[in-house]
């Protein structure tokens, strides 16, 4: 597959929604594959096949497409892909249909709106609406707690997830945390978490937001399956819908993130699902880290800026992130 | 004549429009000539002499003013003008007035601007407005062309064009094309070129649109004069009005394009002519190709861009710009 | 006392309300001596008294907070308080609430911007409102001036400057100009002056804004006490209320001017004064010199911008503003 990268007539926002992508320039015409079919007013010594779009790596993982600009795609792919696809193909992405997509601007480095998304120690006092359904204990606990209440939360929560995976692994849904953030250059980590109150969905009242459940759902009760990838998308998958996150860089100090919310394709807008029941958790979450991740930007490009230390207990992903990075540049720059 | 650069007082936006010309902020006032004649406060031992404006080069052809702002102005500007004079005076330019103009900012490199002047490949797909009256054979033809309809077309305009150019001449009119776009300093090319349906003007019914024609012109078929160049300007005159743009660099990614549109002094909006009507085609042409060269910025800037060739058929004005610009940078580097 | 710079929580429009502060992110709290309080999931191992907020300096100067980002503050500091606080003090600032605050970017230099504020040579021209009240002989006279009404005028201020000078002198409000602005490093210059006409206050009537008069005033004609230092504040002190100007460069070339009005804390809004009439004058001065900014910072920028000198009759203190900042760059660069 290729890049809709034509020439000079090159489009970021245009791409290919038909058999074949006509550039918006000149009308230089593409086929699926890349190759140029037509070009007007080119005479007789032009080669069109020395013209086509330039090649691009594109991956599909379980209905998941993954594009590497690099000249070379990693070669672990396969090995994130083998894993994280047994997860994932329950839900069946490819049945699914994109319900609703958000672009927003983030005043800030990428790495910074990465570093937010790798940590929930922010959850608690940011996130009134995603706290109605995720548990904080699942983003890690303070060894030193000795509030007696807290420390019976905390164990009544390993209990249930104890219980909770059993009975997803037993009924095809896998569910056991399996990461490699840091330790493979395709890094990612993925598992399934239950959830808290009715625990069926990432919504304000964590019952599902659309009737139709994915792929071989029967129950709705399926918790949150999440899957981080290095260097910049997450995922969670539902029983009811799937978000998916990508972070891009716009500049150094800008980042647009990208949200998309998948539903079963045959459901009905206003009849299985109300659209801003669906979005409104990761609408309004992305709203308070994007205002996080523009303060964050501001006070690190003051002059009296000091880094301090991640948090052990719940920043140990933020630094594999950082690892990851600090590997993935130490490569580039060779030995 | 002097440029408006009145020390820390000059306004880029501020020019003279009478006699004399005071600076905003300290109301140092100057002659036409430049000269500094009040300035208050400055002590008995300032030289008022010491502090006129800098002189820039002027140079009215036919009533179009061009500025140059380097130390030497072209020499061969006098040739220029000797050829471009003589098409340009029919039409009356001191007898003009200015109708209407339009900033436009367009979000890309100027030269990205001038490119996509100098070419008509884009036109058919993007200008509905402008293809009204201009025909795409004028910006040259597919020699590789085999359907039959088009290549009759073609040769019924090559006959058209004959024709009508014989005529003009005649009646004093000028119309031959003379090009010099890249072995000339001053580059530039002229000529006039017959318009499609009525053929009279620039509008969308193809007729004038005001009823007060220019200078010596007493027929309403004159055709599009059409004057361009190096490096960022072009102009169009018709029997009954005159399009006259500069692209003007804001940044390494930015464009002022500054369109005006001129008619007889005397004529009467809302009498002699319809603004809207008057200046649709180009308004809505401009805004057009705004938008292709924020595209072409767009791709350009990104990772994976790759240049192509230029069409030898509808291109070669685009070749020349770029080899004009090649030359006065090696000018400028010297040997 | 600290500032509000916490780790990567720091925000720079946050600031301590209570007695202690805490930051947006992961909610860090600090006492207001800048103590680390409280830091959620960091672990045994994480020293508290290793993470507080970095020292800088502030100064109370008469209930005037300045601050110095600089490892060293100004040795002199001491000197100006010591001789600015025996005209400041009658007027009571911490007697005093903030009325009204305006941020207002400009599109220059915030050299640009002290250099606008140093001099009022630009004032006839282009501040009806603020010449309403100040004299312009205040600032600077013709040496050469010949016309015997604007000779008579400018006497006549000089011996009105005598007169209230020494009456407020021996009413406990401090007048003899003393300047330091570039003899010092913490330069400065504080003077009280008459105003025209009523001459209570910079309003457009010139009678007060506010019928609470400040401190130990008893008389509404107290004239405006004007503090200016280096390199980028001043103050208007009058009987009713004081209005204080910060210039915060935001990047090359855009500055934030923080402009706050100040009336006596027991002063009712709509009762003691009207809002808009207490803001008028400067917030309109602002604008107007917010324009010549952006148009000296344009005019700067072009090509052929050549630099001309400074008035030697109104222009002294920019002259002086250089001359500091000239040293000042002289001693970071070091012998």
């Amino acid at each position: 597959m290729s890049a809709a990268t034509a020439r000079r007539d090159w489009s970021p926002r245009k791409r290919p929604r038909s058999a074949v992508w006509s550039a918006p320039y000149h009308a230089w015409t593409y086929g699926l594959d890349g190759a140029l079919l037509y070009a007007e007013h080119m005479g007789s010594d032009f080669d069109r096949t020395c013209h086509g779009l330039p090649k691009i790596h594109v991956r599909s993982l379980a209905g998941l497409l993954f594009v590497c600009f690099a000249d070379e795609s990693p070669a672990d792919f396969d090995e994130m892909a083998r894993v994280a696809a047994h997860y994932i193909a329950p839900h069946n992405v490819a049945g699914c249909k994109v319900a609703h997509q958000i672009d927003l601007i983030e005043e800030g480095n990428w790495k910074l709106t990465i570093e937010n998304n790798r940590e929930c120690y922010h959850c608690s006092l940011s996130h009134p609406e995603l706290t109605a359904s995720i548990f904080e204990y699942g983003f890690g606990f303070d060894a030193e707690e000795n509030d007696p209440a807290r420390i019976a939360q905390w164990q009544s929560y390993d209990v249930m997830v104890e219980c909770c995976c059993a009975s997803w692994d037993r009924n095809g849904f896998p569910s056991r945390e399996i990461g490699h953030l840091d330790d493979m250059v395709s890094g990612f980590r993925i598992g399934r978490m239950p959830m808290d109150k009715d625990g069926e969905s990432q919504t304000l009242d964590t019952k599902i937001a659309c009737r139709k459940l994915l792929g071989q759902a029967t129950e709705k009760r399926l918790g949150d399956l999440s899957f981080h990838t290095q260097p910049n998308s997450w995922h969670h998958f539902m029983s009811d819908h799937i978000v998916t996150f990508a972070a891009l860089p716009l500049s150094p100090d800008r980042t647009l993130l990208r949200t998309k919310w998948l539903v079963h394709r045959d459901a009905i807008e206003g009849i299985d699902y109300d659209l801003d029941n669906l979005v409104q958790v990761w609408r309004e979450t992305n709203i308070q880290d994007g205002r996080l991740v523009g303060l964050a930007q501001a006070g690190a490009a003051v002059a009296g800026y000091v880094p301090g230390p991640y948090s052990l207990q719940t920043e140990s992903q933020v630094e594999k992130f950082v690892n990851w990075y600090v590997q993935r540049l130490a490569a580039l720059a060779g030995p």
